[in-house]
């Protein structure tokens, strides 16, 4: 059993955050809340999402498995409104979740979960944790995807820096210790990502939305951000790349 | 003879309504007004157009014919603003429409209409009629292109209701008498018709303008509405698919 | 040496004004300020631009070259905000323009000058000048790119007019001298010009601002005006078409 409602924002936010890595997804859903672990295709970045009972209007559920194509749910979801509720329901007869909105209803065929393994989190030596606004990260992303495809996440006691390097162009933002929401990073650490996933990863965190990035050397970064009022949690993991020099 | 001053937004409404099914049309002009009547190439959906002499700031007409490209005339009314008045001239000197925006002058070549019968009406049994809002509608057609390409129309005494059926999904909208502006159905009512050109045909009718839906049993349907302040009206007339079932 | 303070848009606007016509420009950087002269690879249309010193924040410099290449400065420039103020500064060292917007820096590879030679500007018999509203002749020039792509340009004592002629269809665009900010045209004049180049020379002047054209008989036409509070200038120069009837 599984019958839900909840804001469409919340919804949308959901989809926001895990179709940049897939499309396919098992929700477990518990009488807690909802949950999803899943890995890209290329296995370079991983999502690991909860949405608490509490981020519900209303929440009845007992444990159960829901394959999910977010393409298919995000079609319907944008046709809510800003301030839309959305009501979710298990059909267990005809296999399928019902989503409604106001008088409208669709109902999307789940998919089959038996293959869609768990994946694990690996264990992480991320000794620097960055607290920062969303808004200010963004700029230099940004202009980063204009000179290279990869870029290097720096922190040391005073500062965080985002460098991205070209043949002949660089780019770099340099966020000093005051300007970011926390900064603790007990030693140096330095590690090179994609730019195309570390882009996609930080676009869900809108204006001065704080995200908490914790970095290693030559490690996975992890960020780890809230929504839904704090009843709902995003960690995203993405995988180092190796650096030619 | 043919000189008249319209408001702008009347003569882009007309384009928005008969351009998606057909691109070159015959306005028939006569001093009542002007009037076309026009069939997609398909031969599945036909629009019935009347814009009367109220419609315009100022009108003087003799009884005549001319073929108007209206991918020319959207052009050149792309350029007026929102309160703009659009001064119409035939010049039969040399067969052309005069469009005068502000000091903005286009002539437009006429077609020769030699080639280009009226379509007739066909006699229909459509004993439902159910009146609409439009955006109440919108919704519904919009989740539908997702699932499907054809779409039921459905009325009784107590509801109107759209629904498409895809391989694993279903939408559907069901709006009760309440929330109607008008609902007459003696009878049970349904027919099936393309997403597509049902969709394009109450693209026109903006927010919460009513729209005037006349439904039978496997017989097209008929929407209708008005513009300008009721000096102009609008018919489309949409062919049945035949259920595969 | 150079280093300078600027605004945003100043620096924006210089990017919308050369980049339809080159790439890559060599700046000339004096005391003064900045200047530029480029013509397009086709020797059709020429920008001539000087930004004064006046219109930096801040402004230091000794005579040098700088060779930009504008996509890249472009795309920097398009994560300053409205109000943001560009640092700039050449790096011998590196041989690059270094861009500072907030704690965003970005270093642009600067390009080998040696073969860029400055063209030189005719002589030209200009007699009739006048100057108009940007957004009155750009609903002229809009028009006419449907019908032809040539468009002539008209001066005389009473009028300035815009003229296309296509096949079927014609647009004219009159301008008595009451609704233009200033005509002089001792004689009439007229000269055919490409739309394309036309139309992107008028889009970096935008709503009433001012834009004053020299326009001679079968001549280039000459199109000048301001920006930064009148402490920057550019002027274009466009290679008139045959008429070839």
């Amino acid at each position: 059993m599984f019958q839900a409602k909840i804001k469409a924002e919340t919804l949308k936010k959901m989809i926001d955050i895990v179709s940049p890595l897939v499309n396919e997804v098992k929700l477990n859903v518990s009488p807690k809340g909802i949950s999803l672990r899943a890995v890209d295709p290329a296995h370079v970045a991983m999502v690991d999402l909860e949405i608490k009972a509490s981020a519900f209007e209303e929440y009845k559920a007992e444990d159960m498995e829901l394959g999910i194509d977010l393409d298919k749910l995000g079609s319907v979801m944008k046709l809510a409104g800003a301030g839309d509720t959305v009501q979710l329901e298990f059909d267990e007869m005809s296999n399928r979740l019902i989503v409604k909105i106001g008088n409208l209803v669709r109902k999307i065929g789940l998919i089959d979960t038996t293959g869609m393994t768990e994946p694990k989190v690996p264990n992480l030596n991320l000794p620097a944790k960055i607290t920062v606004k969303a808004s200010d990260l963004y700029q230099g992303v940004k202009a980063s995807e204009a000179v290279s495809d990869h870029i290097a996440l720096l922190a040391n006691r005073d500062f965080f820096e985002l460098f991205a390097e070209g043949d002949t162009d660089t780019v770099n933002l340099r966020l000093p210790k005051d300007l970011l929401i926390d900064l603790d990073a007990p030693e140096k650490c330095r590690s090179l990502f994609s730019i195309d996933y570390f882009s996609s990863m930080i676009k869900p965190v809108k204006g001065d939305q704080p995200l908490t990035i914790y970095l290693g050397n030559d490690n996975p970064v992890k960020l780890e951000f809230e929504f839904a009022d704090k009843n709902a949690r995003a960690t995203y993991l993405l995988a180092p790349r190796i650096e030619s020099e």
